[in-house]
């Protein structure tokens, strides 16, 4: 398509609108399926958590009558509702996807709102799948036309952005007019939320759930014909500068509908920090390559740049402390050979044959090692030494995870649930979700109280 | 009281959680019920524009089973939704209050989510005088630390500190204890949204209502131990710089519990920019003391300050046009005698006889004329010359209006809802809601559908 002179969110109001399927091709069809597995499963093992339990009980109370679907939960709540619970079960760990480029997790906010109104109103998998990749589109390009300024400001993008790309991905779905997703953006700015200051607590939650609910109230009032300003995103008192942000228009318009973002997506291998993902492929490496006994073990180097020693080299006394060090990344690969949820939860930060091997972790700086790299070297009690560089961990552009990766992924998160007798169904179905013709029964299979 | 040292949450948090209701005096108590007479008559008023049906179809189907009074409507929402309904109806001709040094309508997000809990729970009417006091105070410091910058650059600072004053005013409701009030304003930071560009369309009421709704849900999850970080509000990546913004911490500290933003709140006579308010004031003055009959006048000058000009100095095509318009201001002012919400209705902008008039007004400098202020002088056909000159408009903070001004006003709006049989019982409920041992019978009465 050509670019369309004027504002922000009427350039993106009439891509969204007047995009059709057909356009779309297979590759990034199954980008989307890709990405809605990875969701949907970190949504299943994150979804017993006492932070979404907490908000589903206090939303129960507030929610119509429409019954619908949360991933890995018995309960049933209304579309506004289920978007919230669902976006936040499968954001709370940051083990869903990423747009690197901005450090969006830009499934969180359109994929929830988009399935349960698609699951309400019984729509068909591919217009969802449809909805989806816009959605993702003009969440991930407005990211891009106020990054860096904005998240480095405070703002929290995955929450900021995506309620924009919620809205127009609900919009698609409702079959809105290029008028009315521009209203909706519209409206969208003026729900934008989220700041970075929360990201260690509960209260990012909220910000991150309200984005993927407020897409579907901007998208409902704009089929009611509430009108939004034009330049409610770009404009002198618009969002983005109230942001204090500049805003690069070229990053809406150039190679729109040719250049898709959500083909640049990754997802995490393990439920850590990026910049550890290295450490944990090295180790699991030596761990394999040496048949390592844990006791055998007698220092464990790890070696990175300045990042990875910033952001990792600590001490660790909680779930979220063990999620972005150094120390207990590599801990774990190497006892236990595996990194899952369970090897970040209290119980395994509390385990004394860790902690022990946590203590035997040093961290050095290597300049020599790209950014995401990390060499670890292990040196045992009876004189072996083995070292592993990795310089792309798996998860990362160079080294994207497989199909087969990802659905092992989505087994890990059902293992947890108690749920991995309906993780072969359950994966075929999503593989399957664009020929599905009522998105209704198949989500209904994704609750905890499905048979 | 005595502040406290750390972060402006803590400081807000513990001042809200030990304010005692016998350390609030008479006088500031009679401001509240000034404050909820003011709004709940302008809601009741505005609760039938298409603006409010279509929010109020929207957010029904996600409406939980709790049936709370809508101001001035026949159904009824539960909490939160009745809380974005009654807030739009209230503010969305900005018809409201002001607190003139940082322009935030303060009651207009406090007030519906404490009355609809208070309805919701049959708590007492002290009880949620007390809650709507505290949240005023919040929203209105924390305005105040950030203002002007916030709102210069495009935060819509009604809806962007209005959250923080409903938050505070449900914790206080629900009894939460400081450090609970503090995470609720933490959870706040992360729903804080809306923007200036949007402010001539529907898509401001978006920002505004949600403030409302989302401070029941903070004050909520933080009931239930939902947690947010110490600095979410002044922090390096906190809420105040997000927004681009410093924030003087003084503002929130100083005189804290002494001196209350509330007591400094204005109530508009009529339902136009402020600045027009002199204006009118002079043309009333004129048409009564000249007996004028409208095809008598010749000429009509308009003098005032440079901001009176800008502002106002227009073609009027719509109902917005009409209220920041000098022009149209003076036109139904002398024409018809008074400057109500019917008077800037689109059947009074498209009338010929108001339209003929605004032809004769002229708008020019006077750089003699304080801000706020207009003059005025009418020329008749038959040589009749006389001009008034108003330096504190009725409303401003020299001439507040009275508490039978309130009463009138309330009428007004009542009458244009076709309720005013029911008025003078519902002002009196309202002069006596501190004594009310349960709001739940109190607010029914403010239904369209109660007896």
């Amino acid at each position: 398509m050509t670019t369309m002179p004027g504002f922000a969110g009427e350039t993106l109001g009439r891509f969204v609108a007047e995009s059709r399927w057909e356009d779309i091709d297979t590759a990034l069809r199954h980008q989307a399926k890709r990405a809605l597995l990875n969701f949907i499963g970190t949504a299943i093992g994150g979804a017993r958590h006492p932070s979404v339990d907490r908000v589903a009980a206090v939303l129960a109370p507030f929610s119509g009558p429409a019954s619908l679907t949360l991933f890995g939960r018995g309960e049933r709540l209304d579309a506004m509702a289920a978007a919230v619970v669902n976006c936040i079960a499968g954001n709370h760990l940051d083990y869903d996807d990423t747009h690197l480029k901005t450090v969006i997790h830009p499934t969180a906010t359109v994929a929830p709102p988009v399935l349960a109104l698609a699951e309400e109103r019984g729509l068909p998998g591919a217009a969802a799948l449809h909805a989806f990749i816009l959605g993702v589109e003009v969440a991930c390009r407005l990211g891009n036309a106020v990054s860096p300024g904005h998240y480095a400001r405070g703002n929290h993008i995955t929450a900021t952005c995506g309620v924009f790309g919620a809205a127009a991905a609900c919009g698609k779905l409702l079959g809105l007019s290029a008028a009315e997703i521009w209203s909706a953006l519209g409206i969208a700015a003026s729900q934008s939320s989220g700041v970075v200051e929360n990201l260690a607590g509960e209260a990012k939650n909220v910000g991150v759930g309200n984005a993927a609910r407020n897409g579907i109230l901007a998208a409902l009032l704009a089929q009611r014909g509430y009108s939004a300003e034009p330049a409610a995103i770009d404009g002198k008192l618009g969002w983005a500068r109230a942001r204090g942000d500049e805003f690069r228009a070229e990053e809406i318009t150039g190679g729109l509908g040719e250049r898709w973002e959500l083909a640049s997506i990754s997802y995490k291998p393990y439920p850590c920090g990026i910049v550890f993902h290295a450490v944990i492929d090295a180790c699991l490496d030596l761990r394999r390559r040496m048949e390592l006994a844990p006791d055998a073990i007698a220092a464990i180097t790890v070696r990175g740049d300045q990042l990875l020693l910033d952001r990792g080299n600590r001490a660790v006394r909680t779930e979220r402390d063990a999620r972005i060090s150094i120390h207990h990344s590599a801990a774990v690969a190497l006892l236990r050979g595996r990194a899952g949820v369970r090897e970040f939860e209290a119980a395994a930060v509390a385990d004394p044959a860790t902690a022990a091997l946590r203590r035997k972790v040093r961290a050095e700086l290597d300049a020599a090692i790209p950014a995401g790299g990390a060499a670890v070297t292990v040196e045992t009690s009876d004189g072996r030494r083995e070292a592993v560089r990795v310089d792309h961990a798996r998860g990362s552009a160079e080294r994207p995870l497989s199909d087969r990766d990802l659905e092992a992924k989505f087994r890990d998160n059902a293992a947890l649930a108690g749920a991995l007798a309906r993780a072969d169904a359950q994966i075929a179905a999503l593989w399957a979700i664009e020929e599905a013709p009522s998105l209704g029964p198949l989500l209904r299979a994704f609750g905890a109280d499905a048979g």
